[in-house]
């Protein structure tokens, strides 16, 4: 399989220019590009395209569509997390969040104006396989919504007592989940064993995370580190320790890739997964573990 | 016609309960509860049921389900409209806004819950005729989105000058060409000649609003009035007096009703609309007028 992030960046351009061709208003459009193109990894788009490769790849314009929506609404969820009532993080990738780029009112709604946009991809891509958008808006919504979501992940630090797995569950892994359930969706297959594919991988992913978070720096990340402390979150490494944690992560991969269901590209999914894992780990966390 | 208002109540009752019949997160599932459920007079999704009831209502799940989505969109947009980086209203329709209530944290997930929740809901029930999907979103997501809808309207207060015309066109009667312009959609008519009936009407609501900020009470409104001074937004009443605003409120009503198509329903329509345009004029400025 070629490298898909060129489509999906032009996946992307594709859909904010319905939002921004016109320029109007002026700052949105540009908070929005700011938002959206900031060197993100796509790992999320990346992993629901393998999906519906691994699947047989039976509507790659559903496929993109599904894959297009989940970055946009990723990027929504990273401009909301940064606003000042929450991370208050002035970086983001090593450049100015949004907010601190063009004020908070703007992130608020360029938060907006991705969810809104994210939805109305999928509509419109899919115009030639209706039948793929109720499931696509149903699965990805899940994903992203409440009880199951993003949001709802996210507004488990407003409660007094934040319950550690729910917390992660539906925070990172659910987008995850989203992801792998979204691509089989697209390529018209059953969504359902591959769920359990993006909950092991969201799960790694939020170990991999808490690991950057306490061991990379600044210039490995991109963002600020050592947030977790700063901001009364739990974090994986306080409770197993580095070497842990490590196995932890060790342990998750495995069990995404043992969870793959038979299929057309199976083999060249499982690869994907294990080399995406290697990236994963922070260096100073990988020496340490050597 | 029956007044719609307690089907509207319970369509929006079951579109929370797939939100939050887990009561996870406790918080957030009260604070979507306190936004969506506040009294609202419900404008936007009784007219897109109107415009339905008056294209003969072929289809009473497609137009409730679009008149559902319109509602939590527009209870979205309140929410974030009170928060502290925009109008910081601690009061809406007499009770604490969302943000004063739960905190501004849960107040920005509340928006982004419910503009996920919209899209779910056309999506979910439409099940039964898929074929409506794909154009309700389009338009119902362009009016709330970018460049046209509330989300755009709503990010020129941050541009060094509002462009007057296109701010209330795209913040206040966005929302009421895409409640038109959805009820005809989902009643499988065409929704072209509808979109003008919406953009008079929201119109309309924009100078009623206007008179309302300037000369009515908390107690008339239920949420703090002269708001537009004292955030330095435009007002109609400055530039045109009471008795010019009023007039203009007049001509706007008398534009709607004029625009109403050929349709089965389109009396009892123009009845519709005339008096809801009563109810929209404040008491004062009623009198001052006598």
């Amino acid at each position: 399989m070629t490298d898909p992030r060129n489509q999906i960046e032009r996946a992307l351009d594709r859909a904010l220019a319905f939002a921004t061709a016109t320029k109007r208003p002026p700052l949105l459009c540009e908070a929005v590009h700011h938002a959206v193109f900031a060197g993100g990894a796509r790992v999320r788009p990346r992993l629901c395209l393998a999906v519906a490769a691994a699947c047989g790849n039976r509507n790659p314009t559903a496929s993109m569509a599904a894959a297009t929506a989940i970055e946009l609404l990723h990027c929504a969820s990273l401009v909301h997390d940064d606003l000042p009532c929450f991370d208050d993080a002035d970086l983001r990738r090593g450049k100015p969040s949004v907010h601190a780029a063009f004020g908070e009112p703007i992130a608020v709604l360029v938060g907006d104006a991705l969810i809104v946009l994210a939805f109305e991809t999928i509509a419109r891509e899919c115009a030639t396989s209706p039948d793929r958008i109720a499931p696509l808006i149903a699965t990805i919504g899940r994903s992203v919504g409440m009880p199951h979501g993003i949001v709802a992940g996210q507004a488990f630090e407003s409660e007094p007592e934040i319950p550690l797995a729910e917390y992660h569950r539906t925070k990172t892994a659910a987008l995850f989940v989203g992801a792998t359930a979204s691509g089989a969706i697209a390529a018209e297959s059953d969504p359902q064993p591959w769920m359990a594919v993006g909950e092991a991988l969201g799960a790694a992913y939020q170990v991999a995370d808490d690991l950057r978070d306490k061991m990379a720096d600044l210039a490995e990340t991109g963002k600020p580190c050592r947030q977790d402390a700063a901001n009364g979150r739990p974090n994986a490494v306080d409770a197993f320790g580095v070497s842990g944690t490590l196995m932890q992560l060790q342990t998750l991969v495995e069990e995404a890739v043992a969870t793959v269901p038979d299929c057309p590209g199976a083999d060249s999914l499982k690869a994907l997964i294990a080399g995406e894992a290697k990236r994963l780990v922070p260096k100073r966390a990988a020496q340490a573990a050597a």
